[in-house]
């Protein structure tokens, strides 16, 4: 049908049982996203008596899919270690697809530790990466920036959180278009002697860098929603925590405002004139336009759906993973990153 | 004029010359604090010059005030290694002044590291105690809640965030007037297994504390403001990171929505009709009516004003040293710890 030449199509990998709404928000997710791109073979790896009647519905998709069935599925409440054992899971026969060759990518909106865990174990690191970490797009005042690490190291050394700021920055000007992403390190103060000495030792490394970096310093918890910078840089622990807070809080908010805008005749008025504006405002801040995770630092693309996510939430995660398909973010990792050990080689011997 | 016997009536000092705007902030603020509660007694510390036309304002605020004149003051980016050794300056003559029980508490807007610094060598810790935490009340969508530490211990072993949750628990009882408050240890996940060492050690020694604390184990970052628990225990690294991102995300989802609403004629009505609901969406989450950060684990009251306090934010702060004065935390405080190393002494003896 389409006359794309077999050798430019992309084969995604999708794991079609995992999350809340499998495997329904998987497939219309999908649906949705083919709607725009047509040069995308999908691989749904789930219950085939389950997604052969979804995809029914969208014969455009079904066109571009195909079904491989398995029973074995990880659930979201599983014990990572126990789930990533399991053989032929829908999960990690999606991820083995990618690694033997049959697919460009896999987007899993299951079980997030043993997606990690599959993963790393069987993407494996980048040469020269020493720990592969989260990275997700968040809305900032100034438009979306990058986050990382969301999760994947709770401690990190200042080397971790070196390479998480020349992955952060090539994953900000592929994905995000940016020339030269400034990096800003969260810590609860901008002067140089504030904070652990793991932030201290990155600050001087990252001042080495020359060129290699746009580093910014430190920046504050207020700093990053107001869109200091491009890349946001931390500790696991630090972001994992960072983004619950901020999602809770803008969920909170719109909760609150919907109630009090209820409680009163004019306001109710007031508020379908307002109807617009208050949708700008949850657009700027929806989690679902920033769905889609990455695991950087691996060899193959990994992107990782919120668990809850919609189908339209799970549409934008397949578009993230798509879009770094088409990047050749391996060499360029493994490139900067050479050239950061051997700066830092060269500075322990001058020093 | 008042007929209150002397031993009643409570003495406040206060840093005049702390904070973005002082000394007006503070003179306009503590006349707004007497407005409700006139057995107080006032007493400026900074430059008398500055102070006294300032007072002239406010004559009932004055009948109640004395100025203790110093030329002295730390400014908000002084290094406070180096501001702490400096006699004589307001802030170190108002910590002083209640070290030598010429008053019942301190308050200040002034330099945090230094405030900080000073107020544990000259107020010293509860015998027990091993390390003061900044605690705050922050508002949920069930009320206020409080969290601890907000950023005076960076790195936390198990018995330090052990320390924080009772300490935690007896401000939420004497102030927010609290029954059995309930605790949350933040984590990235709820699960057992999860985060830092020292967060499975500290949840074993809370689950063996019985009935001294109301332990309800981890809470993620999206469970602060949804207001799953009463006190929110966590490092002061993490605890500055959630505080500043949560005011940064308020005040940006403010402007963005001020902004949009102002685009266009029909929302600019709507936005009109709406007023009150906004009104009650900002107070609810207001800093102003949160400020008054407290050192808890010393010995006397030490309040900390935001340093862009406004006079409203710093009457806050005001009434949060009066209701704290009023209740005798610091036998409470060291009642509960004993009782702590008793228990955690016996399951290490039985263990």
């Amino acid at each position: 049908m389409q006359n794309t030449p077999a050798s430019k199509r992309i084969v995604l990998a999708l794991d079609a049982m995992g999350g809340d709404h499998a495997p329904q928000a998987i497939i219309d997710g999908a649906a949705l996203a083919v709607k725009t791109n047509l040069d995308v073979d999908l691989h749904f790896y789930g219950d085939e008596k389950k997604i052969s009647p979804l995809l029914e519905k969208h014969p455009k998709l079904k066109a571009l899919s195909t079904i491989f069935h398995t029973d074995e599925f990880i659930a979201n409440d599983e014990k990572p270690t126990v789930a990533i054992r399991r053989k032929g899971t829908s999960m990690r026969l999606a991820v083995e697809s990618v690694k033997e060759g049959r697919a460009h990518g896999v987007v899993s909106a299951g079980n997030t530790g043993a997606y990690m865990a599959l993963s790393k174990i069987i993407l494996r690191p980048i040469p020269g990466v020493q720990r592969p970490a989260i990275a997700s797009i968040i809305p900032t005042i100034n438009g979306p920036a990058v986050l990382l690490d969301m999760g994947a190291n709770l401690e990190c050394t200042a080397e971790h959180l070196v390479q998480f700021a020349l992955m952060g920055s090539i994953y900000a000007k592929d994905v995000l278009g940016m020339e030269s992403p400034s990096i800003g390190l969260v810590n609860v103060g901008e002067e140089e002697q504030k904070g652990h000495e793991s932030l201290k030792e990155a600050t001087s490394m990252l001042k080495a860098m020359g060129n290699l970096v746009n580093f910014k310093g430190y920046i504050e918890g207020d700093d990053i929603v107001a869109g200091k910078v491009d890349v946001v840089v931390t500790d696991g622990f630090t972001g994992n925590v960072i983004i619950k807070t901020g999602e809770g809080i803008v969920r909170s908010m719109g909760k609150i405002l919907r109630k009090t805008l209820m409680q009163n005749f004019l306001s109710r008025i007031g508020a379908l004139l307002c109807i617009p504006a208050f949708k700008k405002l949850k657009s700027a801040f929806d989690p679902a336009r920033f769905n889609g995770a990455i695991f950087i630092g691996l060899k193959h693309v990994a992107i990782k759906s919120h668990g809850s996510a919609s189908a339209k939430s799970f549409a934008n995660a397949m578009n993230v993973a798509l879009k770094m398909i088409h990047h050749d973010f391996r060499h360029q990792i493994e490139s900067d990153i050479e050239s950061a050990t051997d700066i830092l080689a060269d500075t322990e011997i001058s020093g």
